[in-house]
């Protein structure tokens, strides 16, 4: 079983990580880069890490004991802008993805990781990139996508996550929480048995019937009763502010859907930074 | 020095809340109670703790030994709706609030601490009643007023509170975060010598340079240059999903200031929700 990971930004910090995870032992699997060799080799060279990097056209070609790349052949060592906001780093760390995944719907490799992304500078080449979770999607012909962040202590998924608040807002409409309700069930139910799912309200106090905005009432509840009727194992909308203290320190919920970006970050981000996994969730085609 | 704590929602947990501290050794302080003793003298029964009960018509009459009650007279212990959003539990609970505020503007309490209240029921007969922050800050006249939270590990002021949250984003104007600014600073420094005041951002990632909204740019970042012009000690905007894990675990900042309400309790409660406290925070008149 061969695992893929892609380069990341090459101005950025995607080819350190690289290379200190595969010294370290980090990697932990028989796993292959994709990204740059020569982007690679630079950064080996100025971190002096002796890391023996191998090029192979294609996953299968893996072998043990030197960093296996997938060679995009995209940049030259001179093309690397370190710290800078780069067209051309930018436009290689989509493509990376790119190959990763198709190499993933090939059954090249079975899962993937990404190192980070500058949406900032992937943008300058593609205006409507937005983030890996989309781009993924998208390229697995997959229309509803959406973030799961997994701790030891807390697991969240997001109704709506790279867009504006006001924007993230107008965004949460029943048929898409109910998307993000079967999303979150079907990956839950892979996690334990009988999982317990609460849904996050929008407002302060989950609007406190209407008191402070009509989301809950028009949208999440309408939404959650739909996925209660499926059978799914729903709850909700619980106040935000209680919400992830009841899933992470009461043990209550086992996964807690977030209605923004910030409402599932801030609590796993505070909480548990240092051991938490993104994952790209989305609905089978 | 007498301190003031006022009954809460007689329908709702105050009164219990009120009795079993004072029978732990709890109040720890020399206190007396703003509410109606007919209904304590009620939950005292009931919860069979025998609490003895004093009425008092000034905080100057307290005694140790007994729990001291300035009892307003506007509840009898058949009015009291346990677990019920009840208009005369509602209003009255915003009465001892008006109580406890004027003794304390009368220098006849130090400092004053609120049990619950229930908002929609006090909306029952004031309809524009928000909360316990917005009422003291009328009380005594002052405008400009914010909820700060404190706990061991995290202190978080707030820009926005009780409203809906697409009402909270058309708040956030450069000149009530410049003053939420110049509140939480002035506070800061109560707590610590050179306090260092993170200002969190209001988009993912706090805007990422305008991809996200551009509230970042058009309002928070002018306030705060604003507040670095007068030596304030504050930084930003600083993404909303990290800011509260450096301020808690990396101990990079004393105090955030959240742009709304979820913002800032979300960290705070699903952190440490035992040992927190509210604070009602203005600027003087």
């Amino acid at each position: 079983m061969i695992f893929g990971i892609t380069m990341g930004d090459a101005s950025g910090v995607g080819p350190e990580i690289l290379l200190k995870a595969f010294r370290e032992g980090a990697l932990g699997h028989r796993v292959v880069a994709f990204g740059d060799l020569a982007v690679l080799q630079r950064a080996d060279r100025e971190l002096g890490y002796d890391v023996p990097l191998r090029a192979v056209s294609a996953p299968a070609e893996h072998q043990p004991g030197v960093l296996n790349v997938v060679d995009l052949g995209l940049l030259r060592a001179e093309d690397v802008r370190p710290g800078q906001v780069d067209v051309r780093s930018g436009a290689a760390a989509r493509q990376y993805v790119v190959a990763a995944t198709e190499a993933a719907l090939r059954g090249e490799i079975r899962a993937m990781v990404t190192l980070p992304m500058n949406k900032e500078a992937t943008q300058l080449s593609d205006p409507g990139f937005t983030g890996h979770t989309e781009l993924i999607g998208a390229l697995c012909g997959v229309p509803d996508v959406t973030i799961m962040l997994a701790s030891d202590e807390l697991v969240v998924t997001h109704v709506t996550t790279h867009m504006a608040l006001g924007e993230a807002i107008a965004h949460i409409k029943r048929d898409r929480v109910a998307k993000v309700l079967e999303m979150t069930c079907r990956a839950a139910e892979r996690l334990r048995r009988n999982p317990r799912v609460a849904v996050a309200g929008l407002n302060p106090h989950a609007g406190e019937h209407g008191l402070f905005g009509r989301e809950e009432i028009e949208e999440i509840v309408p939404a959650i009763e739909w996925a209660q009727r499926r059978g799914l194992p729903v709850e909700g909308p619980v106040p935000p502010d209680t919400v992830f203290y009841l899933a992470a320190r009461k043990k209550r919920y086992d996964v807690v859907v977030a209605m923004y970006h910030d409402q599932g970050h801030i609590p796993i981000k505070t909480h548990g930074f240092e051991r938490s996994v993104t994952v790209t969730l989305g609905l089978p085609i």
